[in-house]
């Protein structure tokens, strides 16, 4: 919980909670403007998950457990003892504003669970108490995160990242983010090479910001790039985030990371995948059965606000593609690592003791 | 030679002569704005290329021919018998305008051999006679580039392209687009799949611009977005252009090029490059020893005419990327086709008496 009013956004501001409300850092302005959106009312929130006013797998998450205390103070108000029956309809907007990120309906399933257990009175103390655990969860699972990824890699050497997985894509510190942070302090990181990602330019716009904050060298670089610096033979590690890892250890994750994966193992680099377990899916038996969001093709056909193709163009906007868990080397949660993942080696680690919540 | 004025540009017109002077289409604003610009100087014609107001190696080649008759003009009104000399500076300053596409230096160079075997009266009506030769002859190759190179195409199936390498980049029908072109109107392609070609945003610009106005199924897509397409199974080449090809058929192109080859192997589809023989350098042992453009990291931080990346970011812009022969399947040139290219069968090609120049 913040003990000021946020005012300027700074890379772990993704969601934030202050005295009666819920601050969100526009992500869609960064980093021209750095400000703040506050929200009291639960559809409010799920527009701002559906516009990108926060984006980030973990983040969204978190942003909904916050959305659901303000479901919950609001059904109390107009309905009392009903506040249960309520409270569905903000539920279900929450849960309906983007079909990817499976850490949306994580955090949803984790404030039922507990709106299950609790009595007819304002249930808005005890799910803030739970909001702030997520918020505080996730964090604590991307500093160990941060240890784990680091320790994978033998330094120094170069890395590529793709779309932001950082602080701002997650209650703090970040999940490829959070591994690079913890890697360059202990040295191993020359540069980090960020894909500008359209198109949407997370890399561009929140990755680049990030690290120069954090006073991690990165240079940005058009998705077509990378394959080019691949083949310079700097670059040891592909690290990227997720949306969702199915049982098998595929992954879901910002259109790109599948041929970024397919150029790495093509140029003996090793692809890393840093996510909690709240990403991780045991429902979806692979990647194929990840629902794929398709967003307007208006963000393909302009960049910078301005429209760049012609007028009528017929454009395809997929936001995140699927990367077979054969290409992938490492999957890094906060429960421990899974090297080449396999159905049997991801169950194993969703059943393990360590960490366990 | 254009018997009425130009104004407004249509795919094919690059580059045109008419009366007196070169008309470029401004293929930095299109399509947002479609217009010529006029010039009666060799200098701003060096200009105009540098600053990519003329792109696309063919085009560039025939740009160059026709500065050199505005160079020739200028050099004789000043200089008069003295011209060959005078004309030196104006040569150099197109020669140094940029420094991949080898159609620049091919033009040149048969400008300049020309040249030699002139006297010392006014040598415009004789340059202009061979800048639109070479110009005639860019748009013939073309049209029986497109004709071998529907020829290995197997339809109907989707096509990828990159960049542009249609009407606009060249003398007119296109070399990769000139396929397209060929193949569409036989039938064998369903939809052409544009990747939008970060940083300059050429497939979104001119690609999907040309095909639209040709009325051939096109739709756009983020770079990044190309391998999930291939994951589909729908596509069977990839058709690209060329800025130069080394003697042992390693190819350079727009950057993403050579991660969309290796993406293509990956996925079984095959990939054509289409260009004319003067995009051959058998100066050039291999893709090695081929300059790479770099240009301003301003292109990279920006898009649409707007700075998305923060205030300083290092960024990496090499504009172009190389190919190696092993990924190609087909150079199609006004020649002849060359499979699986080597050294040996690039040779061959060059050396060969069909269409000699």
């Amino acid at each position: 919980m913040n003990t000021t009013k946020p005012t300027l956004p700074t890379p772990d501001d993704a969601a934030l909670w202050y005295e009666d409300r819920l601050y969100l850092a526009d992500q869609r302005v960064l980093p021209e403007r750095a400000e703040f959106l506050s929200y009291q009312q639960a559809p409010e929130v799920a527009e701002a998950i559906r516009a990108m006013v926060v984006r980030g797998a973990p983040a969204i998450g978190v942003t909904a457990a916050y959305g659901v205390v303000l479901a919950g103070r609001a059904a109390h108000a107009t309905a009392g003892v009903g506040w249960k029956t309520a409270i569905e309809a903000d539920l279900e907007r929450l849960a309906a504003s983007r079909p990817t990120a499976v850490n949306l309906f994580w955090a949803i399933r984790r404030m039922r669970a507990l709106i299950e257990r609790l009595d007819t009175t304002d249930p808005t103390p005890a799910l803030l108490r739970e909001a702030l655990a997520i918020h505080e969860e996730d964090r604590a699972a991307n500093h160990r995160m941060g240890d784990l990824g680091a320790e994978l890699i033998e330094g120094p050497t170069d890395i590529v990242t793709h779309c932001n997985a950082g602080a701002i894509a997650t209650g703090g510190y970040g999940t490829a983010l959070g591994v690079v942070r913890s890697a360059f302090a202990a040295g191993k990181i020359r540069r980090v090479y960020a894909d500008e990602t359209r198109p949407w330019m997370q890399g561009a716009r929140l990755t680049a910001w990030e690290l120069m904050h954090d006073g991690i060298p990165v240079t940005l670089q058009a998705d077509g790039a990378a394959a080019s610096l691949m083949a310079g033979g700097s670059v040891g590690w592909v690290i990227v985030g997720s949306d969702r890892i199915a049982a098998n250890g595929d992954v879901a994750n910002k259109i790109g990371t599948y041929g970024l994966a397919v150029l790495a193992r093509y140029h003996g680099i090793k692809v890393m995948v840093a996510a909690p377990t709240s990403t991780v899916d045991m429902e979806v038996a692979s990647g194929a059965e990840i629902p794929i969001e398709e967003r307007d093709s208006d963000e393909l056909l302009s960049c910078g606000g301005r429209r760049l193709a012609p007028a009528g163009c017929v454009a395809r906007n997929p936001v995140f593609d699927v990367t077979p868990a054969a290409l992938v080397d490492a999957i890094v949660t906060e429960r421990g690592v899974v090297l080449n993942p396999t159905t049997e080696k991801m169950r194993a680690l969703m059943d393990s003791s360590m960490g366990e919540r």
